[in-house]
């Protein structure tokens, strides 16, 4: 398998995560952003959205990130990244998706970069935008996470989740643009559990050369 | 079961046409968000990110739209939303996160809101905003479709899957914001075989009193 990513990408982050939960190796392929690599023809070519992460594997040519994780997860279900029932499992998407839906389309590069190029918004609006989206965001996670018997060590019981691996990297993009976390408490718990683990802390975005 | 709903929210209009789809009853429960009526203590009380649509079934609260018909899809398994391998699967969940995470979470209520009140957009500008990312994501969803040949009279194969169930939706706010449509000929194409079934037509935002 390789998988096109961005060091930076939380999107990219949530399926290096899952890859190495899985103790799956992937061919990573850097595809820089920041530099507009993902606008070159070769990359346009195979992904349409011009986004990553983008995964490949044999002739399947996978692009977002969640679908990416489902396929992994049935294509090599141990360990499982949505275990349980249906209801278990409705849960860890459900949380997944009040980030990945929510909180991080309005945050993501392309979409500041509109909001100061096209829309005109100064620097401090547009990091206004971004904090008031991932605080009020994540403190609706944290409600669901406080609130269930189903949390447990990770988001949903003892062992990480899709839910998990979408958690950290929004942690990490929250920490870096400096937004408020004191009213996260037990979001900040599990993303201290979860960079316990050298899956998600050797996948972390500091952990690249690009990164340098 | 009960479903949380506001009849013009794409996000419960997804739902809508699962349940249909799969000749389940449920039965609806309006949240009108023009009134605010989501920030009721009541409704806030089980839906902590105030949002619609909701699932109740028995015991289990469960909010986000693609997660739930994914539990739909689980539990009530025929007509499956989802088929064939995991490849396909993976591919019909890519083209719904191309418009449930890409394009819909720019333009829902509470974003629209946000960018007049606080970050002070004109009302031109706010459509713009709007029409870029349906234009341009459903340009990206159309590359999707035309070029491949797991695309069928409906996104993927020849029955309608989740993929449907968040592209219609789609399509009928593009229509009612007067987006650029013409640039994506299967899109309109898979919506028109889409509207012909009572399923989607009769769930349609239109189709409910509160529209009067």
């Amino acid at each position: 398998m390789q998988l096109y990513h961005y060091f930076r990408s939380s999107a990219s982050y949530r399926v290096r995560i899952a890859l190495a939960l899985k103790g799956l190796d992937a061919e990573l392929l850097p595809v820089h952003l920041l530099r507009n690599e993902q606008l070159a023809e070769a990359f346009a070519a195979i992904a349409p959205a011009r986004l990553v992460p983008l995964l490949v594997d044999d002739e399947v040519l996978l692009p977002q990130s969640m679908a990416i994780i489902e396929y992994l997860d049935e294509t090599h279900p141990s360990p499982s990244l949505l275990p349980g029932n249906a209801a278990a499992r409705a849960r860890i998407r459900a949380l997944a998706q009040d980030m990945a839906c929510e909180i991080h389309p309005l945050n993501n590069l392309r979409v500041l970069r509109y909001l100061v190029h096209e829309m005109k918004l100064s620097e401090d609006d547009k990091n206004r935008w971004y904090r008031h989206w991932v605080e009020t965001g994540l403190e609706v996670v944290e409600k669901q996470l406080a609130s269930s018997a189903a949390t447990g060590r990770f988001c949903h019981g003892d062992t990480p989740t899709l839910a998990d691996c979408v958690l950290v990297p929004q942690v990490h993009n929250a920490k870096r643009m400096n937004c408020g976390l004191g009213h996260v408490p037990t979001v900040m718990r599990v993303f201290d559990e979860c960079m316990a683990l050298a899956a998600f802390s050797s996948t972390q975005p500091s952990a690249y050369p690009e990164s340098a």
